[in-house]
Order: C-alpha cells, then structure tokens, then sequence
C-alpha cells in the first residue's frame, strides 16, 4: 500500500481493504427483528464492537502501518491518544514487529494503559492538557525518529476507515443510507467515500452528540469549529475535525443529526438489552440519531457503523 | 412430535430438532483468543444468550408446544415462572397461536413482566412463595383446562433443550468436553444425552454455584437435595432438580464443579470485556469452572452453552 497524498480514490480504498485484510476481522452484520419494529426502520449494525481492540479503529492503524517504508518501519511510529487509537497502533505495530511509542495523559484509565502495554508499545506518560500531550509526543518524535501516526487527519487512516462500509456495501449493495458517528471524521469520511464510489444512491449521514457539535457547525461556516464543553458520554467523539477530513464530509455527506446525552444511553442500553451485545457511547450515537429523526428513516433500510464495545463496566450510565 | 414419556432416544433429539427449528435461532459459537489464552483451553460459548427471549428455554418451550394435540392447543397451556421459562413459553404459545397463562410472583421485576404481556400471555400475579405458586397454578389450570408446561421434569423440554448440544456436536464433533449450568437441570440433562448418543468421547460436565449445590449432593446422596439460601447471583440456578432430571444426570454426567460467586462474577466480567456480548450470570458458571480447575481443562477443547443473556443493568454486580 503506497502512502496516500490526496483523497483516497476508489483503487486506493480497494488497496485499502487488501493491504489490511490479514490484520483485522471481517466483523458481521447484525439485526433485531424487536429494534426495527421500534425504529420503524430495516437496521443493520455492522459491529466493529467485535472488531480487533474492539473498535474501528484498527482498520486505519493498519492501513497508516502497511504505507510505511523499510526505513520507517526500523524507526517505529508513534501517536498519542489513550483511547481506542492507542490500542489499534500498539497492536498494529506488534503484529508486524515494528517498535510503537504511546503518548498517554497520566489520568488514562489503567485498563486502557494496560492494554496499550500488553501489546509490547513503549507508554510515555504525560500531562493530561492536549499542549502537553502534542509537546511530550514532539519530543518522542525527536527522540525516536519515529512516524507519526494521527488518529484521523491522514488519508491512509480515512481509506482504512473507509474498509468497513465497503464491506456494508459488499453485502448489501441497496442498502439506503450508511451512518457513522462523528469525532475527528476519520470514520465519516471514509464511509462517506465509499458511499460515493461504490453506493447506488447510499447516503452517508453523520451522527454527533449535540454537546459535542463542533462538526455539524464545521459544515455549515466551512472551517473548523470547537467545543468548549466536551463532557460528552460518547467519549470518542470529543475531537474536532481536522482539514482533511472536513473537506471530505463537506463534499460527501448529506448530512449530520445532533443528539442528546439522554438519547446515546437510552440507545445503547435497547442495544445491550435487546442484542445482547455491548456497544459504546460512540456507537450508539448514530442510533440515537434514527430515535431523534424517525420519520427520515422510515421504511429504509439503514446501516450503523457501531465504532467498537469499550465501555468501563464499573461506570455504566445506566 | 410425540409426546415423551420416557427418556429422549437419539431419535428423539433429532425428531425435536427438526420440531423446534421453524421457531428457534441456531445460534453461534464465538471463541476470544485472549480468553483462551487466560483460561489455557480451547474454548467455544455456543451463545443462547442470542436465542429468542435471550435464553435456551425457547428450545425446551417449543419443543413442549410441539407435542400438544389438538385438543389440548385449544385449551392453552400455563406454568409458574418469573424468569426465561416464561418469556419462553409466552412466545412459543404465540408463534401457534395458543393461550398462554403464567402465574407470576407479585414482586417479578416490572420488565419480565412487560415481556411476557408482550407476548400476548395472561398473567397470574401471586405470592412469591413457592407453595402460593404453585396453589395459584394450580387454580389456574382448574379454571382453564390448561396444559401445564414444567420448566425442567419434563421429557420433552429435556429433549428440546438437548438441541443446543446436538448443534455443538454438528458443528465440532470432535470437541472434549461440553459443558452447562445445572439449576433444574434440563439443559444439563439435555445436554448429557447427546454427549452419550452423538460424542465420540464428548464428556458432559456440569457447573453449580456453591450457594446451590443441590445438584452435586443429589449425584452424591442418590435423592432429590434442596438448599436453604437460594441469594446466588446466578438466579437463573437458584432450583432443584427433579426426579426426571436427576436420573438422566446421574446416567450421563462425568462430573458437577462448584464454583464461588466471586469466581461468577469475574468470568461474566471476562466475557463483557473481552468478547463485547452480554452472558447472564448463570451462563457464566460454567466458564468460572474452568477457571476454578484449569488443570482439568487444560489444552482441551471445550464447549460452554451460554444459558441466556437476560441481567438488569440497572445491578449489575460489577
């Protein structure tokens, strides 16, 4: 896989989907007869809750790690995140022998700095503000010589995001509308692509937590917009969008629905109780969305992109 | 499907099979490989948590339905039960188009009454004794001429919940060991027929919370053994066997393993955390058996069918 430099174009994604195919699971797509009754839709739930590191985001690692040349690959590769990110480079590195250097913020769960741990990564911790985190992984940088990897704002990243709506597609090409939940656009973007390039007539429609709405507010000035509370419960969502993934959600997505707090966890807990699967916050957040605007997704048939399963279990909102 | 009145043959199995499948899920087996490599074995849950009503009681309640003749459909059928067996019988009545009536104890919590309304049942509400229970079903089928579906000590719930197993095997007839929990014993018994009739070699082995343990002393003493504090987590294990149950079990089970509830609780934890997929506690006990004798399990491959998935997230025990 070569290093992207532009938009990902349909062979890119396609190359995309190959390159990773080795290091992730083809997660399935699930459906609840008592969930469509309520929702009045056809909902598919593709569970990237089951997804390696239980989350998506081992799609785009995976895809950054395959771009990465010889020489690179001796120098190892960096990111800072104590999330699902972290997790996805520590155990993308791993699988391909290649050093990975994680910037945590020291009040990271243990759980989550554990993980990161397990799969071999060197942790750097560091003051949980985001100028302290950039300035401590700077400094890794320097040290190291190791390749950045950010979360989103990358094309590598975007087109290995862009590999679970192709797989939606692959299996249901008429399917109506494919939704993602919005953080830092990674995820959206890339399923917004493939939309594009393989969908007849599929919409790609963003959900984002109403309190965190920076990107819904993105695409209407055009710019980057932030969030100066960012106490969502959907706590993969808290990033803003970066320029790479604005411009493609700006072109791409038909549009993005905001909702409350109230209704990620009354989502997530139909999900839990009804499928018995656990999903997080994140990946509820697109379900809410269908609870917020019923009538837009009557009688369709609607694809959610659940972003992965981890939730502390000793904090549940319910 | 005839009515049984003696053990399930190998016939029987299979003739319920076919019986019950237009009206059941043939659920998946998942393994995690984190989770194998805690455990030390090769693991599989056959997971009835995904089953209708979230339990394996849909397969012994259709099964049930299956055998009534024309008559007695007409007159609807009845049992006393809080929990699956309710919820199971509810439903399989509906799917033909029965009446279903379920004495229910007063204080069953608000949901699983909800559901079995849902289905369409009538419900008795009752003290919570057992003795009022049963004097209240038995009122009951006076009153209506019902037929009286037993949980567990009966035939062809026994020959329905073996189906689970029956399906393991299919899928894996060379696995080990299978395992179930052991409440009133219908799944175990099931299950044991098929190790017998269908294994090569398959051993069936139980799991018991120590609270309960009414089982491994009725293998012991030969008699139907009660317990005097029934307050496991596992509430779906809190009965004893009958005598139907305790002689199929006696035959065919190489042993029952107790397990504490700490050990309950940290194996459902494992199986939240690690596979993303909710398991209710009492599908949890037999994996806290392996965790309790892991030598015994050690590089065997083993089969856990996973009881059901119904648990109030509003006490969750973690």
């Amino acid at each position: 896989m070569k290093k992207l430099t532009t938009t990902p174009s349909l062979e890119d994604i396609k190359t995309a989907a190959e390159a990773i195919a080795p290091f992730v699971h083809r997660t399935p797509m699930l459906q609840s007869s008592s969930i469509n009754e309520i929702l009045g839709t056809q909902l598919w739930l593709k569970c990237e809750n089951f997804q390696k590191v239980g989350a998506f985001k081992m799609r785009g690692a995976s895809c950054a790690v395959a771009a990465l040349n010889e020489e690179e690959k001796a120098s190892g590769i960096a990111t800072h995140s104590s999330g699902n990110h972290a997790q996805a480079v520590a155990l993308s590195a791993k699988m391909r022998g290649i050093t990975a250097h994680i910037v945590m913020p020291s009040n990271a769960p243990e759980i989550k700095r554990k993980a990161v741990e397990g799969y071999g990564a060197h942790i750097y911790p560091c003051d949980p503000a985001i100028e302290s985190r950039k300035a401590r992984t700077d400094e890794v940088l320097a040290e190291t010589g190791a390749t950045f990897i950010h979360p989103y704002n990358n094309y590598n990243i975007v087109a290995g995001q862009a590999t679970a709506a192709l797989e939606i597609l692959e299996e249901m090409p008429d399917i109506n509308i494919i939704m993602a939940p919005v953080g830092g656009g990674g995820l959206m973007s890339g399923t917004a692509l493939v939309c594009h390039y393989f969908g007849k007539n599929t919409m790609a429609v963003g959900a984002e937590p109403a309190m965190v709405d920076d990107a819904f507010r993105s695409l209407q000035s055009g710019i980057i917009e932030t969030n100066d509370d960012i106490n969502t419960i959907a706590d993969g969502l808290r990033t803003n969008l970066g320029e790479i993934t604005l411009q493609i959600i700006r072109d791409h997505v038909a549009k993005i629905i905001l909702v409350s707090e109230e209704s990620i966890t009354a989502a997530m807990k139909m999900v839990w109780e009804r499928m018995k699967i656990i999903i997080e916050p994140s990946g509820a957040v697109p379900i809410a969305a269908i609870m917020t605007e019923p009538e837009f997704f009557r009688n369709k048939s609607v694809a959610v992109i659940v972003s992965g399963g981890n939730v502390d279990l000793e904090s549940l909102p319910f």
